[in-house]
């Protein structure tokens, strides 16, 4: 929590306008911080439509468990977010803990509980007291807004080990009508696909039915979030949810091929990839923001590993952190991925300096030039396997001793 | 190079017998280090069999290549080790390095380059100049020895990052003769399956004909070095080799159901056990040694993959370095490896305290005891998933700020 701010944070956070339909509050239930706000109480119109992506592990959290069970509802009035207890592991407690929480968030909100969305983000496997919920909720609901201190408090209220608050915002037209689209985002540690981001919440006030809105989610963060790793570990609690409160007045959308639904897409895949460079920007301890980019794989899915294989690499990882061009480990990471690859057809840059081609060392390569582009901040690792047309692009951060440091302290 | 041993040495490094028809020499070819020795040559006397196992992955050294290619002749006369230089993602100059080695030594051994075996450790993407060993390996030739000095010099020889020298030897008997092992291993990082070790050599003075030998020592690795894990990078040089002379004068074993091999294959696995968890013992930075069990898994694969999964977790390794009984993180990697499992039937120990079951905090679990465990220098994570009868055993090390120090200094 008092770690200082990630030197890879945007200059400034952007304000959010306000989206029809969508109330915020925070609040301080103590659950287990002290001295700052730990819950986030969201409350949207009647009629506003939900879709979900949650953690791929199989040992999810209940809270993730309770929102894959009300999905096919479609429908969603409140979300309550809580930050120090991610109510992961804690069995029939933890079931009856969140089963609670949507009942004392139903009362606030004045709906059934089947429409409240529940995410939990900090320690695992210690029993989440909702009765901390109590009053605190209601209090919320009465005192909730629409302005932009709103949605800034609230991407602060769902921070753990995040530095900075994780805000996008994008304007697009839906057909002749202009609708907006708000997102949040936390996540720094345990970051890996899929789902990359421990937590985040996107609103629009665009009509669109839940399936439709289900298949941009979904698409949308396959190439966002599940293109981004911090550790290769992956959250039991990981969630990532959008709700669409209608109230911008399109006429519904209603169909998966609908041509209007191009432009939203397009600028929903782009918030969501802010939010998870974001996230990658926080890395626990991150002091370099790193883009892989591999083509010439035999196929899309190929280059995906190998990049993450690259991304992932513990080795690759202190190297960037220690500004040291070492292709070598990239090579190695290559290697170990298991995909097809030939050392005599490999060529590797960082930045635009070639510094392998065809299995050797490019003659040609300054190791001055090599080292000024890992002196940046930001580093892109390229590797063309020449085989095919298999292109990826993932994102990630250096390793750093602040990680071990971070993750040796922090009962997460 | 300089970095203080590995408080996980052993106490004691033990004297190895000699092997009838193994001699060994190092020297100072000036490859890369300074002031110390960096190239070790073994003779081995005519009718040596021989046997290999080495990296998977798909961008392998040139001296990984050369040697897979001599194995089908079954013979081995001298063993060319080098450090300070891979000869890895070299290209043509790096095949060239390799041939024009194997000729220098085969001139020194005094038979044809194809029973050479040659393996070389240390920065990749460098070219390797054989012509150092012109001269050097002639003159080992003349002065090598059989003795425990020799044996000890060796293991020092092909040390990188290692703080300590690996060594490890047997006496067993094989039918009516007893025979001896002996090997040496040398890796720190970049550790992982398959093969967990950059380099290991194993001698033993037993007659046994190269296709079982090789069947042993592929079976060997799978429960020794395939193992271990220190960061999950697998490296692009590993090589595991195992030498037969034959000088023992058993009757040579032809059969791999020969019912005499039992005892060897026993202490054969013995060995390369101590050896991989030397090697885990010397993982970069590491300061707690970490078992890792996995019982009631499906299958024996799917246990494996889930032991993996934990003991390559940072968020895992990092709490060992902290002391952290973090068992919820030992969740999370349990639920990340894909496999199945179900949160309601796991169970988790640090040593023997039991902190989780059933899905939930262990109700009898003491912070204090479980701490206790935590602070040892050698932690025992066991999982039971409670599906089936799979188990897997993995040894790894903890995740310290002095890895990221040693790898974000050190061009590997």
């Amino acid at each position: 929590m008092s770690h200082p701010v990630s030197p890879l944070a945007p200059a400034h956070t952007p304000d959010l306008p306000p989206i029809a339909g969508v109330r915020l509050a925070t609040a301080q239930a103590g659950i287990r911080y002290k001295g700052r706000t730990d819950v986030l109480f969201v409350l949207l119109d009647p009629g506003t439509q939900v879709a979900g992506v949650f953690t791929r592990s199989k040992c999810p959290s209940a809270a993730v468990d309770w929102c894959r069970e009300q999905l096919p509802a479609r429908e969603a009035r409140a979300v309550v977010v809580n930050s120090g207890n991610a109510n992961a592991f804690t069995g029939l407690k933890g079931r009856q803990a969140v089963a609670l929480t949507a009942e004392i968030a139903a009362a606030a909100a004045g709906c059934t509980p089947d429409r409240i969305y529940i995410a939990s983000t900090g320690v695992i496997g210690e029993p989440l007291d909702a009765t901390k919920f109590e009053g605190v909720l209601a209090d919320c609901a009465g005192r909730a807004g629409p302005d932009a201190e709103r949605w800034a408090e609230a991407a602060r209220a769902i921070m753990t080990t995040d530095t900075f608050p994780k805000l996008a915002t994008r304007r697009v037209r839906l057909g002749d009508t202009e609708v907006t689209i708000n997102g949040m985002a936390k996540g720094a540690g345990m970051i890996a696909p899929d789902m990359a981001t421990m937590l985040s919440f996107v609103f629009t006030d665009a009509a669109i039915d839940a399936p439709v809105l289900q298949g941009l989610l979904r698409d949308g963060a396959e190439r966002s979030f599940n293109c981004v790793t911090v550790d290769g570990d992956t959250s039991t609690s990981d969630t990532l949810l959008l709700f669409a409160t209608g109230r911008a007045g399109n006429a519904p959308l209603t169909a998966a091929d609908d041509p209007r639904l191009a432009d939203f897409a397009a600028a929903l895949d782009d918030l969501l990839i802010e939010l998870a460079q974001l996230v990658a920007r926080d890395g626990e301890g991150a002091r370099k923001f790193v883009t892989v980019r591999v083509e010439g794989a035999t196929d899309d899915a190929s280059a995906r590993r190998i990049a993450f294989s690259i991304a992932n690499s513990p080795l690759v990882k202190t190297a960037v952190a220690g500004e040291d061009a070492n292709w070598g480990r990239v090579v190695m990471a290559v290697g170990k991925a298991g995909e097809p690859a030939e050392r005599d057809r490999l060529a590797i840059w960082f930045g635009d300096v070639r510094v392998a081609v065809e299995g050797a060392r490019d003659p040609a390569y300054s190791e001055a030039a090599a080292s000024a582009v890992m002196r940046e901040q930001e580093v892109t690792i390229r590797v063309d396997l020449g085989l095919g047309a298999g292109t990826a692009r993932v994102w990630t951060c250096d390793l750093t001793k602040a990680y071990v440091e971070i993750n040796g302290d922090y009962r997460s």
